[in-house]
């Protein structure tokens, strides 16, 4: 029943410099997953003989699957071959076959094929070759002591192409997947739904249970093994659990943004909605018009970032300003109105507040209001946003779309 | 003359789901380059206790240098405190300065800390307490053996932070640093950078090259190993070249976005700008107004979505529309001219086209025109953008800020 625990390994110097990522454990992770085998570790390492056999000799000490993508080219930094047969205690036998697709695919590009390619057809003894067709380098598997352990290219294409053609047959059979859920919930902290859902949390196994928390949201992330072919009882029962401790603060699941769901209900209330934004310079426009066929209910927005936009532009009388300041919820509440009267829109909706770094008269950065408009309904919110410029600006817009969502969520009138 | 080597320990469970990157490394690799520190491994591992201690103690084993990040929040899969506890055999004890601040961090907020929190002041026997402050959860730095231990949570801000402050001066001295350098291209693809920059690339050695592509823009990160105190003479080099055979496509370093050179030039110019956006939908503004200090050149801008908001709100003749459609060049020059007229900026900068998934009367998804419009200078770039939804609109504004970019670098007046 168990598909056991899998290890991802990237190897390749060039993966440990600063603004490289190994895009390669996100497919593998997602197939293993499939298969109802769980991926534990992960490790990225340099072309250094010594770490390389050290991180493959850790990984089949403690887990039953072992992937390791990269440094299986022809030059002198691709040593994977070398680790492997170190680390297992093998010999390395050139294999003609190898050899002979090798020579055949430069001969058919009228090239000589350079002799230190002659490497890539070195293979462990015993390693089951695996056929590589967008590519020189091919892949071995080898099998010790009940592991498995499978070299791969590092080039997402061919390692993708092999992996599911050859790789995914070979894999312990489980009967089992993991099946996962993420629910996202909005305007409150990471310690207000911890807490909230302490009881939910403690009764999850043998479901997995993570808390996420990203700039204005909340994430918790579910996983359940299941067997093959069935539901997930234990995923449904938490989603209900949640949803009843939450109630509308639960606001999607899984790949669903708050953005889609305010389109989403107003393309069904067959309404739509203008933006007028001050500390959010565009972002919560820019939010909304991401969503595809987004012009169905997005009529427009403004920009009304210094003063004389917010009375130009923005439509807001001078003397509200003069008595409440930019940063207030009246000006907030004329912003949202204003949007909707100048472009035609059954909802406006806006932010104004200081992002930073510099405070302001009204108050520190984070001092943030966020207002909606509708034909009879107006409604604000005060908020003192935590974090630098760029959180701030981030969790204003989030708090403006969720004041929209909640009240286009039910049947009430605008 | 060396400063050892390092290995980034990322912990978390949702670190090993699909879709889930570290993001941290790259701030770190860089960093403990700087200090002359090599990473050689970097291991990503859950929540569970066995694994974490495994991970922890093989790193260990085979570094000088351990920072991990992440699991020090106040829930119960938080788990770091616990692990490097028992990894160097330490009892926990409850730090009453950190739990004083931890409670002082609720009263501020009229609220009474919940009591799963007092995790957070637990701290293994001899630690460093190193402070946190953009969060709850303190920092912990150990010393075994000639190992350096240090717990950072995972949250960016917080980590970036506190490594700067306290991190940095307790790592070894080593006489040596990495230096590195990122070129910024605008408005060229992979391959034509990669063409042009052939020569300089070939005889880049001892400097590491590396190129990279992200929407709308080309990398190169270049790396050279350097005594300390010293210049880097060979990216210094290599600046100057990459320079002479780019010309203004190369728009920036290190850490300078499009965004704030666009605006510093307005700036030193005592100029302004308006944005007026059909398929970017507020991305332009929203990037320019990440800006620090925005409000001293940015007047404001509009979303222009549907037609109605381009006759209306951004003042198109609804006659220029009808003769050669939303998404044509004299529109986007209209915007443009409409939204610095509107805003009495001294540059109007526009984008309208397709950005999918759908195909419009005047082409397919990408089909894409930008605009800049001043008192005297109107300018339009026809761009047909590949990629998706997200990467077009993304593309487009990229193109629209590097149109900007090139009017207002010289003494050229508007």
């Amino acid at each position: 029943m168990s598909g056991g625990s899998a290890e991802l390994v990237a190897i390749g110097s060039e993966l440990l410099g600063p603004g490289r990522t190994d895009t390669n454990g996100s497919f593998l992770t997602r197939r293993l997953g499939e298969a109802g085998i769980a991926v534990r570790f992960r490790t990225i390492v340099g072309d250094t003989p010594a770490d390389l056999e050290d991180v493959l000799r850790n990984a089949l000490r403690r887990s039953q699957v072992v992937i390791a993508t990269g440094g299986l080219g022809p030059t002198i930094d691709d040593l994977t071959r070398e680790a492997a047969a170190a680390v297992l205690d093998l010999p390395l036998d050139e294999d003609p076959s190898i050899l002979r697709d090798l020579e055949d695919r430069y001969r058919r590009r009228g090239l000589v094929m350079p002799p230190q390619n002659r490497r890539q057809a070195q293979v462990p003894r015993g390693a089951e070759v695996i056929p590589n067709p967008h590519g020189s380098a091919p892949g071995l598997a080898l099998r010790h002591d009940g592991r498995l352990l499978v070299l791969l290219p590092g080039v997402p294409l061919e390692m993708r192409t092999m992996f599911d053609a050859s790789v995914g047959p070979m894999l312990p059979a489980s009967g089992v997947r993991f099946a996962t859920r993420i629910l996202k919930i909005a305007s409150l902290t990471e310690s207000e739904v911890d807490h909230r859902l302490d009881p939910v949390a403690r009764s999850a196994a043998p479901v997995e249970w993570t808390i996420l928390a990203a700039p204005g949201q909340v994430e918790i992330h579910l996983r359940e093994r299941v067997p093959d072919g069935g539901g997930n009882p234990g995923i449904d029962r938490i989603d209900r659990e949640c949803a009843a401790m939450l109630g509308d603060h639960l606001f999607g699941r899984d790949e669903e943004t708050l953005e889609e769901i305010v389109g989403g209900r107003l393309l069904a209330r067959k309404e739509s909605v203008a933006t007028a934004e001050s500390l959010t310079g565009g972002l919560i426009a820019a939010r909304l018009s991401s969503v595809a066929g987004a012009s169905g209910w997005l009529a427009g927005g403004m920009v009304c970032y210094g003063e004389a936009a917010k009375t130009g532009l923005g439509g807001v009388a001078a003397n509200l300003i003069a008595a409440h300041g930019a940063v207030s919820a009246p000006v907030a509440e004329a912003l949202a109105a204003g949007a909707r009267a100048t472009l035609r829109a059954t909802w406006g909706v806006s932010a104004t507040g200081y992002a930073g770094p510099d405070s302001g008269p009204e108050g520190p950065p984070g001092t943030v209001f966020v207002a909606i408009a509708g034909t009879s309904v107006r409604r604000h919110a005060a908020l003192r946003l935590p974090g630098d410029r760029a959180a701030i600006r981030k969790r204003a817009a989030q708090s403006a779309l969720d004041l929209l969502r909640r009240a286009v969520l039910g049947g009430d009138p605008a």
